[in-house]
């Protein structure tokens, strides 16, 4: 296997820290590594592998050396650098949402879709955190039984607006106690034992855009544009693991025993729950765990062929940092494609 | 209008002492007021129009004297003691689940269902908290629109299981920041930044209580057993109201704008929203407020006559005291019932 030269834009943010911890634990194997960040992480060094290593800004010529690029440094960042990444024939895993709708770009779920991965033309997409989470529950039993529609509530966590808001949310709740001043950096409402819907922008049609991935991507993902979905995004005051309650309703008859054992059998999946004492799927669960965590599986009363499942990740590992290095997984089995200086996306 | 003698059991808990607080500010015709909590409760007194009340240990005479009892202690201590209640003549408004489905026992939102109070036989039950949001927002759009089926997700704080588990909440959060050891006393889970479904009792059908509660009472408070609901029930690190993520098919068109309407002109309702800022209701809008708070009223683009709707209100208040407060005020304009000794319910 070709050992190869990885760079992580946006380093010093919470799904980059995650991706270079991720590259350690999973001995991924690569000859360099290269953190790149904004102008104000200038001088910070991140530990990999017992060496320090510091990170660099992000310019032009940055890529010229790389096979890998991992990009989780928000839209505007890779709208700039990864077509430079391409150009340079450095394979970019773009975090972001940029490219992700993009028809010639692959927008991947390894356990899920890993062919795809095969038309790749320098950028591969790693899908939105909720989505990821959604259809890891969900495709294993589109198999079995279509899905026809979904109605999906999320309880995401102050993870998946970056560190700052992990930030955010726990000194504020720190002054809640203490009296003392605290003046939110990046979540725009009170969010210490508060929860407020989802602040991404906001379309035409009433939904906001972190909606919209949910279904446009859940439409991409799984090749069927006529899955109708219905989502409503909202944030708690939960740090890192995403949770969702999930109302599925399929074409073809599935009972709860049958989605049990698909889901138990799925890889990426871990049941946890405990009927008797009323325990199922918490954040607290999935901190720091690869699997999205699922349980409490339900028949729905009040309609046929529905089933109601709740699922918890970590939105840091199988909603962003994970996925993304489980892709370079694969990438690296495949011969690394050349790519002409001047193709275009 | 008669002044009344008024009774509150379990008056030392969260939703008692709100009762207490709305009696006074609502000024509250009454000629004296008892407070009645468990013997661990001896000793404490409540202030009231500036008169410090003892507050008394419940036993089988404390009714003698009442017109009207609030019973806000529990289902178990509704079952034993509100019968006896009822035999002396005292008029209850039962906050417990204990007689909500006993046909001869009118389950009470005013705003919804006031009439149905004529029929109480001594007896008047005050709906689950959930259902009492949910219903304040959906009830004026039924009448309209004729509901086919709810999906509804919903966001539980901490006072719905009362007041030792908004200090398991406070306390536990408080701990993470002191490193102190901190064990819960009614919350079965990690609590602070953590969330989970709702641990009520489960039944073979797999939903928990509280989700058939939605179910069942909303058949009866809307008169409809036609109305097809699914619940997913799930208590939030946040200490004092809930939040609903409704998502409502109707049999008839409506469009967002006559739901708007509909909402803005109906009792007890205040929207509150600011979409170029992505303003929409908020648990911390909620706390202390007596209406129940709707925005974000969206088409569903996955289904025709379908709506989903956001709905935040203060636990405490209108999903309990204030709607027994508002019970008892329409109570005391009606000529009150005899009741005679020997009848049971």
């Amino acid at each position: 296997m070709k050992r190869s030269n990885i760079g992580i834009i946006g380093a010093t943010g919470a799904v980059g820290q995650e991706i270079l911890a991720l590259l350690e634990k999973r001995d991924f194997p690569l000859d360099t590594i290269k953190l790149f960040a904004s102008p104000s992480s200038l001088g910070i060094t991140k530990r990999f592998k017992n060496r320090e290593i510091s990170v660099e800004i992000l310019n032009n010529n940055s890529f010229d050396e790389l096979d890998i690029a991992f990009f989780s440094a928000g839209g505007s960042i890779s709208k700039k650098y990864v077509p430079i990444a391409q150009r340079c024939g450095c394979t970019v895993i773009d975090n972001s949402s940029a490219f992700r709708m993009n028809p010639s770009v692959p927008l991947i779920i390894p356990e899920i879709n890993s062919p795809d991965m095969k038309m790749h033309q320098g950028i591969i997409a790693n899908p939105n955190c909720a989505t990821i989470i959604m259809l890891m529950a969900l495709a294993p039993l589109h198999k079995i039984a279509r899905i026809k529609r979904i109605v999906v509530s999320t309880y995401q966590a102050a993870s998946g607006a970056g560190a700052r808001a992990m930030e955010d949310l726990l000194e504020e709740t720190r002054s809640h106690f203490t009296n003392a001043l605290y003046e939110r950096k990046v979540i725009p409402f009170p969010y210490a034992f508060n929860l407020f819907l989802h602040n991404s922008a906001r379309y035409d049609n009433d939904y906001c855009e972190e909606e919209l991935k949910m279904i446009y991507e859940t439409h991409k993902i799984l090749k069927d544009e006529n899955i109708r979905i219905n989502a409503t995004c909202v944030r708690v005051p939960v740090l890192r693991a995403h949770s969702e309650s999930i109302n599925v309703e399929f074409y073809d008859p599935i009972d709860t025993a049958t989605a049990y054992q698909i889901l138990q059998e799925s890889p990426g999946i871990k049941i946890v729950e405990d009927r008797t004492s009323n325990r199922f799927p918490m954040p607290s669960d999935a901190v720091g765990q690869d699997e999205v965590i699922c349980g409490r599986i339900r028949q729905d009363l009040s309609q046929k062929n529905t089933l109601d499942i709740w699922v918890v990740a970590d939105q840091l590992l199988k909603g962003a940092a994970l996925n993304a290095v489980q892709i370079a997984e694969i990438l690296i089995q495949q011969p690394l494609k050349q790519v002409f200086c001047d193709q275009n996306i």
